[in-house]
């Protein structure tokens, strides 16, 4: 059986290449069962990966892209100006079979339109959908979809994600009849706009998804749902929100230690366990938002990840390329439109 | 000068009446400067307003009502068959004059639409918006709406709740200019959806307002902002999920102090450390949700609000009397479209 191939945009990321670059160099060393395209500029690269033993610098091919997307660059310009990024690059490699998942920490806007104008959609899916993990109050995690991809979606595409989260869940998970729920702002049939609701009815009446009905915002963390589906706007304010939550947590206890001797006391006691209750809830540690829907495997990392969090959506791209990921929704989607017919 | 009078729908509410009348019974004592209407089963609120001293009980009349809107009825069966519900007959004295403010713990649906229906909205306000005050990482508050009163907004109903939170900040939090913001899912101009980007260009052309531009959800937490405007929906889920964060964390403190006895002596020590910061960003001791824009101050209560959560209901409407919050609302709507002719 030939390697699977994993391509990495080593500019991309607030903390630039060296943070890239040290993740790209874990996940070399970890994983000898995949060969790795870097992508960037050659120079930068070149020296770092010499840290390689010769095993582990066989299975890295170093692609020299003179571009690079910055933070700032809009996604057009992205498109029309940087026809040699490492960004794009990529996305090229995944979609020419050359490599069957990509990472990338860069601009999203910039990153989710490169991947949707190469790589398309699946057929039968109308948008991709940003999707990650999220903790909840048991040990099982729950996939929140989109994160911000779409912030206008119709019924069709809340079904399309709902699917597409099933497979996920099924796959990356092992849950076999995963709960697939729909966010809303009550639990009653009324409530709703209307696209919430006609998307309700088109997940009523398919038998090949574990349907369960309306969830509102705070049983995204209770456990009720294996994936939960809302449209981009909702679930990038709904992801952003309790991430600011989390951090005012933190905040709080740094502000109590600095009050009276008791409270300094409690919290310095406490910190290991407020920090491993914020690493809990903190997203920055479910790092690697999956871009579904896509003719191909494109992982979204946080700009702003540690080489550890890098590490991580590497990990989740190697693990969805094992799966076939965008085979399996391809499946999926067929099962569910032909059921319709 | 007359008395302000409070109208109080003593049925609503998870914990039944006695919740309820303890509440009322505490503010009565407190605030001598206002009159009470208690509405609700006669049979019920006498024996318990027995207890009151003969000054206090002056102040009070009782209003006996024969039905009770459940949490279960629809909205419109509560309109159409309720007719002598005590929520219905709250909003009916905030209608005649009889009361000038009214507050309910029951179901949010119903109070919406006997609201809008016996007070209809001010001049120049489409529709009304819930909007509670929500914590931030200083000690100032962010007013956030709405958070759930409409779950389709066009532009112009997003204008209308940046107008009025920016009254509340004014009036309840004395700030001379609240920081008006919109929630969006970047910062970056080119985001966002139809309806926010024709805000966006509202709120800039309107000079009577301090408008700060765009906010992601994560700044709501940040005093960025005095005030966040954004749709029914987007607002519940930030509610709803930020609620349901807080909880997983108190939740992990206890599954944590069952583990090992480090984290346990840890978490044990850290309880009232936890418990203030639980409380500090739970929502639920933000109670009292104000429904803005109408020509009465109505304030919803937490249906399962504890005796001090809904004291804290009934003071915001008494703040609100005192204010006259619909009157400033009116005004400023009207300053805000004579600066559009």
């Amino acid at each position: 059986m030939s390697k699977l191939t994993i391509a990495l945009d080593i500019m991309g990321g607030d903390h630039g290449p060296p943070v890239i670059l040290s993740a790209s160099l874990k996940a070399i060393r970890q994983h000898p069962d995949f060969n790795f395209i870097l992508c960037g500029k050659q120079e930068i690269i070149e020296p770092v990966v010499a840290d390689l033993l010769p095993e582990q610098r066989a299975r890295v091919t170093i692609e020299h892209c003179e571009d690079v997307v910055e933070m700032g660059d809009a996604p057009a310009f992205a498109l029309r100006n940087k026809k040699h990024s490492s960004m794009r690059r990529i996305i090229e490699l995944v979609e020419s079979g050359e490599a069957d998942a990509c990472v990338s920490a860069g601009n999203t806007g910039a990153l989710l339109a490169l991947a949707y104008y190469f790589l398309k959609t699946l057929p039968g899916i109308d948008r991709p959908a940003l999707v990650s993990a999220m903790p909840t109050a048991s040990q099982h995690k729950v996939f929140l979809l989109d994160l911000g991809a779409n912030v206008n979606c119709t019924s069709e595409t809340l079904f399309q994600y709902g699917v597409m989260g099933s497979v996920l869940a099924q796959e990356v998970s092992g849950i076999e009849k995963p709960r697939v729920a729909l966010l809303n702002v009550g639990e009653e049939d009324i409530k709703g706009n209307a696209q919430v609701k006609i998307a309700d009815q088109m997940f009523r009446d398919a038998e090949a998804l574990n349907y369960i009905g309306y969830v509102e915002g705070d049983d995204i963390f209770t456990d009720h749902a294996d994936v939960v589906v809302t449209d981009g706007f909702t679930g990038n304010v709904a992801l952003k929100s309790t991430e600011g939550l989390a951090k005012l947590v933190i905040n709080e206890v740094k502000r109590q230690s600095q009050m009276n001797l008791l409270s300094r006391l409690m919290a310095r006691i406490a910190l290991p366990l407020l920090k491993s209750i914020y690493n809990r809830v903190n997203p920055d540690q479910y790092n690697g938002a999956s871009l579904l829907g896509l003719r191909g495997i494109v992982i979204k990392s946080h700009g702003n990840a540690s080489a550890d969090a890098f590490y991580y959506a590497i990990h989740q791209g190697m693990r969805e390329a094992k799966m076939g990921i965008p085979e399996k929704i391809k499946s999926k989607i067929e099962t569910v439109l032909l059921e319709q017919l």
